[in-house]
C-alpha cells in the first residue's frame, strides 16, 4: 500500500496500470474529509477518531496531505506524533502525503491515493487537509462527509468564511470545546449556517463540540456522520458526491496530460518563447493560449 | 480599475480585449509577494508598507487575495480595516479579489489582475495571499520578491517548512518582534535557511524583524527588498522571473479554455457519463481520461 502510494506522489507512468487493476476493487470505504485552520486541532481529532472506529473493528485509512519541503526532503510527520499509537495496528493505516510538483495537483493525486486504501480494503479512509488554501478545501469537500473543525477564539466565522469552509462543511466540530468562548463560537456557526438557503430535504450541517484531545464529543460526533451518511444514501446525494469526485479525478488527470504535452511543445521552448514575448508586453498573455492550443 | 478587475474575478469573455490593449501598458510595476499563516499580521504589515512606499511618494496597488463565500457574496473585509487609513488616498488602489469559481484559479487571475493594476500607473503592486495552500504559495512566488511573514510562537519553522514557505521566500520577516520568542523564531529560520544549498552568486533571504502595527523595522524590511531587486537586476532572475509568471499565465489560459471544452463536450453529458463509470468501478481514471482528450 505504501508503495502504491508513493507512486501516487510521485505520478508515477506505472499508475495508469495500477488504476486499472484497482478500478473494480475499489468504491466500498466511506470516505470522511476533515479540515480547517492550523491549531485546530485537526490531527488530534483525526487520532482520536481513528480510535473511535477502531473500536467498531473498522479498518481505518488517514491519508495527511502535507506539502513537502526541500529542506525536510518529505513530508514532515512533527505534529502528528499522536497518531504514533495507532502505528502499530495493523487495522490503521497511516499516509502522510506529500503533492507537491504533482502535475495534477492534490485533485489528481488524493482520490487516486483513496483509492489505493480503499482497495486494501478500508472501511473508513480520513483525509485531511490544511482548511486553508483553494485546493486544500476542495479537496476536503470531495468526501462522503465534510467535517469542519473550528477551535474557540481563532477568528472562528468569519476566518472559516473567508476561507470558504463554511459551503463544504456537512458537519461542524467546535473543538477545545473546554476552552472559554466555545459557546460563542457554536452559536455564531449556527448563525451563520441559518442564513443559507435551505431547501426542504436538504442538510442542515450541525455543530459538534469535542475535546478531541480526550475523546471528548467523539461519540456525538460519529453520530452525525453516521446521520449525514444516512441522509446522502437516501437523498441519493451520496452517490452524485462520488460522481462529482470522480469526473474531478477525470478531469485533473486529462488537464495534466495536456500540460505535459504543452510543457512538450518543441521541446519545451513553445511556452518559454510566447512567455518571454508576453513578459515584454510585445503579446498578449491569450494571444500567446491561442498559439500554444494551436499548436498542441 | 476596479471595473477591470471585476472583469478579471469573472473570467469574462471581454477579458481577451484588455488584455490585449493592456500588454503595451504593463511591465513597470515592482510586484511584491507578502504570504504567511493567518495571525501572522500580513494586513497589518501590507498597509505599513503602503505607508512606507507612500512617503516615497511611489503610487501604491494592493491586491489582497480571499477566497469569497456565497454567505458574504463577495471578498470580506473584516480584517482589512487597518487598510482604511489608506482608502481615500488617490495614490492607492486596494483591491480584496475573490477567485472562487475562476477556471483558470489563481494563477490565470492575479497575473491578470497585476497588469490592470501595473497598467493603471502602480509603482508597487503588493500581491497578499494566505501561506497556506498550494495555489496561494504559488501564487505569492510569482512576485518579483517574496516575503513571507512569520510570527513568534505560531508553530514557526516547522509550520513554514510544511506550507512550502521556505524555499518561496526571498525576505522573511518575524513580525510581532515585540513578543516572546521572536529572538528564536529568527533563529530557528536562519537556521533552516543555512540548511539549504547556496551556490555563489545565489540569494540568501536575509530574516527582518518587525513590529508592523508600530512601522518599527519598516526601514529595514524596505532596505532588504531594494537590495533584492538589486540582485535579482544583476543576476538576470528578475527577468527568468517575469518570464517563469508570463509562462503560468499562459499556460493556466490555456488550461481554462480547455477545461471549458471538456465541459461543454456533448452538452456536458460526456465527462458525467465517464465520470459516472469510473465511480461504478466499471473503468479507471486513466482511460476515461483518455476518452475525454480523444473527443476534444
Amino acid at each position: 500500500v505504501a508503495r502504491l502510494i508513493s507512486l501516487v506522489e510521485d505520478a508515477s507512468p506505472e499508475l495508469r496500470e495500477v488504476a486499472r487493476l484497482l478500478a473494480p476493487r475499489a468504491g466500498r470505504a466511506r470516505v470522511l474529509g476533515l479540515t480547517g485552520a492550523p491549531g485546530v486541532g485537526k490531527s488530534t481529532t483525526t487520532a482520536a477518531l481513528v480510535t473511535a472506529y477502531r473500536e467498531k473493528d473498522a479498518r481505518v485509512g488517514v491519508l495527511a496531505v502535507d506539502p513537502s519541503s526541500p529542506f525536510s526532503g518529505g513530508a514532515l510527520l512533527g505534529d502528528r506524533v499522536r497518531m504514533q499509537e495507532h502505528a502499530t495496528d495493523p487495522g490503521v493505516f497511516i499516509r502522510s502525503m506529500a503533492t507537491r510538483g504533482h502535475l495534477g495537483g492534490l485533485s489528481a493525486a488524493v482520490p487516486q491515493a483513496l483509492r489505493v486504501l480503499d482497495a486494501a480494503g478500508c472501511d473508513v479512509v480520513l483525509v485531511e487537509t490544511v482548511g486553508v488554501g483553494q485546493s486544500e478545501v476542495e479537496v476536503a469537500a470531495l468526501a462522503d462527509t465534510t467535517i469542519v473543525l473550528l477551535a474557540p477564539g481563532m477568528g472562528d466565522g468569519i476566518q472559516a468564511a473567508k476561507a470558504g469552509l463554511l459551503e463544504v462543511a456537512d458537519v461542524f466540530v467546535v473543538n477545545k470545546a473546554d476552552r472559554d468562548g466555545a459557546d460563542s463560537t457554536a452559536r455564531e456557526i449556527r448563525h451563520m449556517v441559518s442564513l443559507g438557503a435551505h431547501p426542504p430535504g436538504s442538510w442542515r450541517p450541525p455543530v459538534v463540540k469535542t475535546v478531541a484531545s480526550r475523546g471528548e464529543g467523539l461519540v456525538d460526533l460519529l453520530a452525525e456522520v453516521d446521520r449525514h451518511a444516512a441522509w446522502a444514501a437516501a437523498s441519493g446525494r451520496g452517490d452524485e458526491r462520488r460522481r462529482h469526485r470522480a469526473a474531478r479525478e477525470v478531469e485533473a488527470i486529462a488537464l495534466a496530460t495536456l500540460r505535459s504535452r504543452m510543457g512538450a511543445l518543441r521541446g519545451g521552448g513553445e511556452l518559454a518563447i510566447l512567455a518571454a514575448r508576453v513578459a515584454r508586453g510585445e503579446t498578449d498573455p491569450y494571444t500567446a493560449a491561442d498559439g500554444l492550443l494551436a499548436d498542441l
